[in-house]
């Protein structure tokens, strides 16, 4: 049951899709307390108690320890100290003394978490604007909780199943020559790929929907050829115009008055990669219509997918920050510079990208009315989200589009996915991938996955191989890197047999992975749950924050430290572990309920599945469309006989009906030998274990 | 057995004590090859080799798959991509296919390390200068290395044992009514404290060897009526003078000619604390006497401890990398800034600190030469260590000082200890602290901790509690955090009474760790070890990361994750698990070889000790002068009858002589009871687990 509160008066956010009637009592669970224009919720935690949520994050699946703050930022280098990184999802769970029960605040603008950070014994929630409606979330348990907060918010965004292929990104590739090679150099040694990413080199001078000439110089001929070799390409669109008169966009925006603006009604201009860029007011219905449209351009060349970047909105500097920076240095170079000058003087040039006073420079506009940017700040990117979003159902509303973004608010999950932001080539980063999974399904994120082996700094090859071991599972597995770092591609490394082996396992499970997010989306599940969501009343698997359940059937639990040769593992019951050496070749073995040490040897990708499962595998293949779902074994571990369901679809219609597609396996055991049956499927089952009490 | 190799000219460093006379062979595991002045020398890795070293570094104890380099600097926010921190200490230890072997490469200049980064199969380590003695050191096993490699080092610095007290710190402190404030706070609640720092804030103008006169009107009264509540007060000294004419040391630093200078024969000023600075040339001896003869005043008012600071050394800017930075800004001002310059514009002002450049501007001398800084960059800070130790032992050479320095190469070892380096409030740090121990223990560095609670970003009540758990056994125990961030005092949490009982543990095992500290820094051993050392055999203990063994009696394994209630730890044998809820209250529990998962309740710190050892606890104390040696009880598991030996002296003398201090702990087993005896002591044996077959 969901009831609503409404504190000062709130900005329409477009994050719920329900209309619920705000309820007239005090809000349950918190203490409200209002101070100098804010207003704060407070609760107490008793010691052993646990809070989920806040989607895309830094720390714990656990987030009790520290404080966030919501407030979209583009940071790579997101160490735990940090508040928050690209998104803001007000999504938390708490579980313990209480019961269980959730709150959504949907305030697009700052909302501070102290999660028994400044004490330990409380749980103090601040919007910071005093304006937001606060949605309290009862239920039984933490998946009720979760399922009644994603009814709420609506059905999640469901990406074509080729989106679920492999991708191959870099900050870097600039031409077609550029990308056949990557493609041809996958291609020859059989590692699978279904796309390639376009970062912004393949624009001219970085403008929004446009392409280098001179590098693409017939896009539509170079997409028809890379469809020949079953890749889509995936071009970035960034939210920043590139101020340039004469340029058609740039002067349509202008005379449209389609930019935010700042108080004095001249043009905010901020600094991004085409250089000083004029930022399209999202919040409108009319802008979000103009920009989506423009995406044609691109799909009338036979693109199928973009990602969205740059949306926090990311400022490398304004021109107003930059010459403060200007002024304080010439000021300053003058005056006998002290150490607290020196620090003033070097902050005043680190500040100039992203910084706070620049959010106040601008205005939206909301219900016609002038909205200063601080106050609405983490609804940019879904709203440019939903400008594609709607761009790609007006031009055809019966085909699904590959769509991910950086930025994000909960209400975007409807319209694409995210990937986890720019990260690091840090193991840490691994980990955290892992623990955001669970945090972005409750909040309705499902199509996301954490760009893999690292963007920022240098990987190593046992980093990559360990990360796409986790991003086997991960719906948007994409193998991503920053300019100047080292090569990251797979074909680069002396191991690079191993990393193709691993991405095979992806291609053998993607059937079951893509019915698994299909029927997530529809009935408002997380494919990858805490295991405190399975089995609260085990009190070491509530804590455990390494390992995630994976659907009603699976465990994960990759390795993620450097050097390690295996790991410990916590069973909350029995299961089969499988050790995947590829796709097609794979061994089983039961294990009991309890503490493992497993080895986990560098080429191997494990699995468990829970006693009394199993899992429908296909032959791995090269790309989506190579996939024969005609031809499926199953592993697993059962007892009696059983029935399983797989969606299965055209992979690219919208008209998903979850029961339509939904093809029922009936496996039978008869002397303790597996059989099973599915219409129009050829089905082993030789493999499964049968296990007799 | 240890040879020497040289290449090109190698520069004095004092790293070694031993005369070794040059090898004329090749050096063996080693391929080597030169390049454009560099020297490299490579080694073949079989897939599961190991490398142990670098002492104070990032990443693992496991030092394989990145790519570091010395070089020394400052860098609280160390996260896992940095190549180097604070100190330089370039041993490796490889242990694999072609056995156990190590390397010392004695070169105070740059140097990286490419352990498996480039080509995962090959370490290539290059002397960027190409100016080195290799010292390959051969033994049948990674403990005989580091005995071997420790003996051609000289002995480790031994503190005085109320050094091994609890040390609080904060970068704030700045009279005397503060220091006042924190005695009285702990010793109102019992928090046990031998020490506080004093940081940069006691000094007047941040000028060395001052002190504030308003704010410490009679640092020798303060200093005594300390001594009256049994502390010790431990001020810092930075590298830098701040360049003012007229103040007494600059004048004479000047007259005498003692500061490093650039080519044209000019001061090189650089930024630090007390603004422009000019850096004592601390590789000349005369220089040192001088420089070490300063401390004295501070000595004369009572203090017997000091930490050196800044001696990487630390550039917030030079003259000239300012002057730079204006100039480019000037520049870019009045043009029309793509986004490359404002990048470059942004770099310009970060880059004024710790600018590389600015270590090629300025000079030191070397047997009467002029050398180029960068040529001999991570002699620095050992050399001022070696300064302030020169000056200890001019003033009293029978008494045993406190000195631990941020920066550091191998041979301040025998000077004085170091700490971590300024970290930051994280977990990865805390659980950095842990894999750095038996790494700097390798180089010689015994008394060594990290900055418990975190020093950079602000810490929790959880985060501070487990640093101290594991902070117990470190022998430098100092709690430290820098301005701005929340106070980090265990008196100012909700849950301080766990804190205070941490810290009673530390004292209730003091006597064995200082026995333990002073044996192997006369045995030429390690406190901490990587469990590899003492099971090489085994091929799951040899990749533990998380755990230590701790003199020849215990393992830790402290929990490193925030909100966990245990973790999995691996025994390699049989071990008794000691819960600590404070130095006097303490549960046993034997437990097998193998894996186990470890509940770990906020409020324990656990330890484990291995079958058929036994240590010696004493009574808890507020401070180390009250500890009573003569009372000792045992804990332990025993089979048959044990002896052991516990150092004990004065605690201050500097003529150790470790066979005169050894006390013979004779424990014997009688129907099941072990009883114990030792000449002038009471033991209390009755706790010593009997295990009887």
């Amino acid at each position: 049951m969901i009831s609503r509160y409404i504190f000062g008066t709130p900005l329409p956010t477009m994050a719920v899709i329900r209309e619920i009637a705000p309820s007239g009592g005090e809000i349950p669970h918190f203490t409200v307390t209002k101070a100098d224009g804010s207003v704060s919720f407070t609760t107490i935690l008793g010691d052993d108690d646990l809070i989920f949520g806040l989607g895309e994050n830094v720390r714990g699946i656990n987030k009790r320890g520290h404080l966030y703050r919501a407030w979209n930022m583009d940071d790579f280098s997101h160490t735990e100290n940090k508040g928050g990184i690209y998104s803001s999802h007000n999504l938390l769970l708490f579980s313990g003394e209480q019961g269980v029960f959730g709150a959504y605040f949907d305030d697009p603008g700052a909302v501070t978490f102290d999660l028994g950070y400044s004490d330990g014994g409380k749980a103090v929630i601040t919007s910071e604007n005093g304006n937001l409606s606060v949605y309290l979330i009862e239920s039984t348990t933490l998946t009720g909780l979760v399922r009644e907060f994603r009814h709420l918010i609506g059905r999640s965004y469901i990406p074509p199943k080729w989106a679920m292929g492999y991708i191959q990104s870099r900050w870097g590739y600039a031409s077609e020559d550029d990308l056949d090679f990557i493609v041809s150099e996958h291609r020859k040694r059989h590692i699978p790929l279904d796309n390639v990413c376009m970062d912004i080199d393949y624009m001219e001078d970085f403008k929004d929907f446009t392409w280098n000439p001179v590098h693409f110089p017939d896009l539509k001929a170079t997409n028809a050829r890379m469809k020949d070799e079953h890749i889509h390409l995936v071009p970035i669109i960034d939210a920043g115009i590139k101020q340039l008169t004469g340029d058609p966009i740039y002067d349509e925006g202008v005379q449209k008055d389609y930019f935010v603006k700042k108080a004095d009604g001249s043009l905010f201009v901020g600094a991004v990669w085409p250089g000083r860029a004029c930022f399209p007011d999202f919040l409108r219905e009319d802008v979000r219509q103009w920009f989506g449209a423009k995406y044609h351009k691109l799909m009338d060349t036979g693109i199928e997918g973009f990602w969205n970047d740059m949306n926090e909105p990311a400022l490398f500097y304004s021109t107003d920050s930059l010459e403060n920076a200007f002024e304080t240095a010439e000021k300053m170079r003058h005056e006998n510079l002290g150490i607290d000058g020196a620090f003033k003087l070097k902050d005043a040039f680190v500040n100039i990208a992203n910084n706070a006073e620049d959010y106040r420079r601008f205005y939206h506009t909301v219900d016609g009315q002038p909205v200063r940017h601080d106050k609405v700040h983490n609804l940019y990117g879904a709203m440019m989200t939903k400008s594609a979003a709607e761009g790609f159902r007006s031009y055809n509303p019966d085909r699904r589009y590959l769509l991910f973004s950086r930025s994000s608010f909960i209400g975007a999950h409807r319209d694409g996915g995210v990937w986890q932001g720019d990260n690091s080539s840090w193991w840490s980063h691994l980990l955290l991938n892992l623990k955001m999974m669970p945090s972005l399904n409750m909040c309705g994120f499902l199509y996301t996955g954490a760009d893999l082996g690292g963007f920022s700094c240098n990987t190593t090859e046992d980093l990559l191989l360990r990360w796409l071991a986790l991003g086997v599972f991960t719906p948007l597995m994409r193998n991503h890197t920053a300019q100047h770092t080292r090569d990251q591609e797979i074909f680069r490394f002396r191991n690079w047999e191993d990393m193709r082996n691993v991405v095979s396992v992806r291609y053998a499970l993607l059937p079951y992975l893509y019915s698994l997010l299909v029927k997530c989306a529809c009935r408002d599940e997380m494919m990858f749950r805490p295991l405190a969501f399975d089995y609260p009343q085990d009190k070491t698997a509530i804590r455990v924050e390494d390992q995630l359940m994976l659907g009603d059937e699976c465990m994960i639990a990759p390795v993620v430290e450097q050097n390690a040769r295996g790991r410990h593992v916590y069973l909350p019951e029995d299961m089969l572990l499988v050790r995947f050496r590829s796709g097609d070749d794979y061994t089983v073995q039961t294990m009991q309920k309890g503490h493992h040490w497993l080895d986990v040897p560098m080429n191997e990708v494990p699995l468990f599945i829970r006693r009394g499962h199993v899992i429908p595998l296909c032959r791995s293949a090269e790309y989506v469309d190579a996939l024969d779902t005609t031809k499926l074994s199953l592993v697993g571990w059962l007892e009696v006989g059983c029935a399983i369901t797989l969606y299965e679809d055209d992979g690219e219609s919208t008209d998903i009906d979850l029961n339509e597609g939904l093809q029922l396996i009936n496996v039978s055991i008869d002397k303790g030998v597996a059989t099973a049956k599915c219409a129009g499927k050829t089905i082993d089952a030789s493999k499964v274990v049968v296990w007799e009490r």
